[in-house]
């Protein structure tokens, strides 16, 4: 059972590692999300903030909305989301007002998570609902995504610093 | 200076109130939200997570979405945010994710406020933004419109149970 259920954490996490390589396609910093309701996914999201200019536009928002629109509902209640990354404050608090049942995150966020590492928001026990939590699932693929996004930007940085220093 | 600054919180704290109302009018729970910038408003919101079926759409949120739009810039430095209730978990993270300079709130939220009561995100320094927090303004009109709000909302529960009764 513990293998059947490792597994389909693993299945439904390499979507929202598909995800977020549509995030690094586009130059976005490339995390990924889906939200899962009776073994379908219904709600998909990437990273979008540069593109739309939308400080809202994390990669759990753009799913959690779509999964309200496919349900109809604001409750989502049942459903399971998956994210490559720890959930920031802002999607935390989202995750228990649409009434996630559980989240699964990859890689743990230090400077901004707010799941596990600055705070415990979904096991909260003074807000009017909780969400089970599995941390490190894949994690170590979410990471290299996003250390091959940042190496490279850095690259991009200092390849466009010599062409200036060059051309003086 | 102080009342200078006093009467122009009123001033944008009673926009926030006319939004609320425009939930009231709805069906919503009366939480309005607007942000100013160099002294206009540039963002509009109200609750709308019924109608919407859309667990983010709190007042806060839609009027983050409108400055965005209007700044075509998801970082809303500069600019001020006024609502007439204590901010949640989400709509705290929000407004440090897109930066505003400074909160305006009226009435705390004891059960879910994420700016004073359960948390103090607007001040967290382990985050990478920090956002000035005044609460207090206009806090009794705002409350009573909540209040008004959840007796009216009581009562047709009542008579709905009355007629229920009296018909059988």
């Amino acid at each position: 059972m513990a293998n059947k259920m490792l597994g389909r954490d693993d299945h439904y996490m390499w979507a929202a590692i598909e995800e977020a390589q549509k995030a690094a396609l586009v130059g976005e910093v490339p995390i990924g999300a889906v939200i899962v309701y009776e073994g379908e996914i219904i709600g998909r999201g990437h990273n979008l903030r540069e593109h739309s200019q939308n400080a809202l536009l994390h990669a759990e928002m753009v799913a959690i909305e779509e999964a309200n629109a496919v349900l109809h509902s604001w409750r989502l209640t049942g459903c399971q989301l998956y994210v490559t990354l720890e959930p920031c404050v802002m999607c935390s608090g989202a995750i228990v007002n649409a009434r996630l049942d559980r989240v699964v995150f990859g890689a743990r966020d230090p400077k901004a998570g707010g799941t596990k590492t600055l705070y415990e928001i979904l096991s909260d026990n003074r807000l009017n609902h909780q969400v089970d939590v599995t941390e490190g699932v894949l994690a170590d693929e979410a990471s290299q995504l996003l250390k091959t996004f940042f190496r490279a930007a850095r690259n991009r940085r200092k390849a466009a610093k010599k062409i200036a220093q060059d051309s003086n």
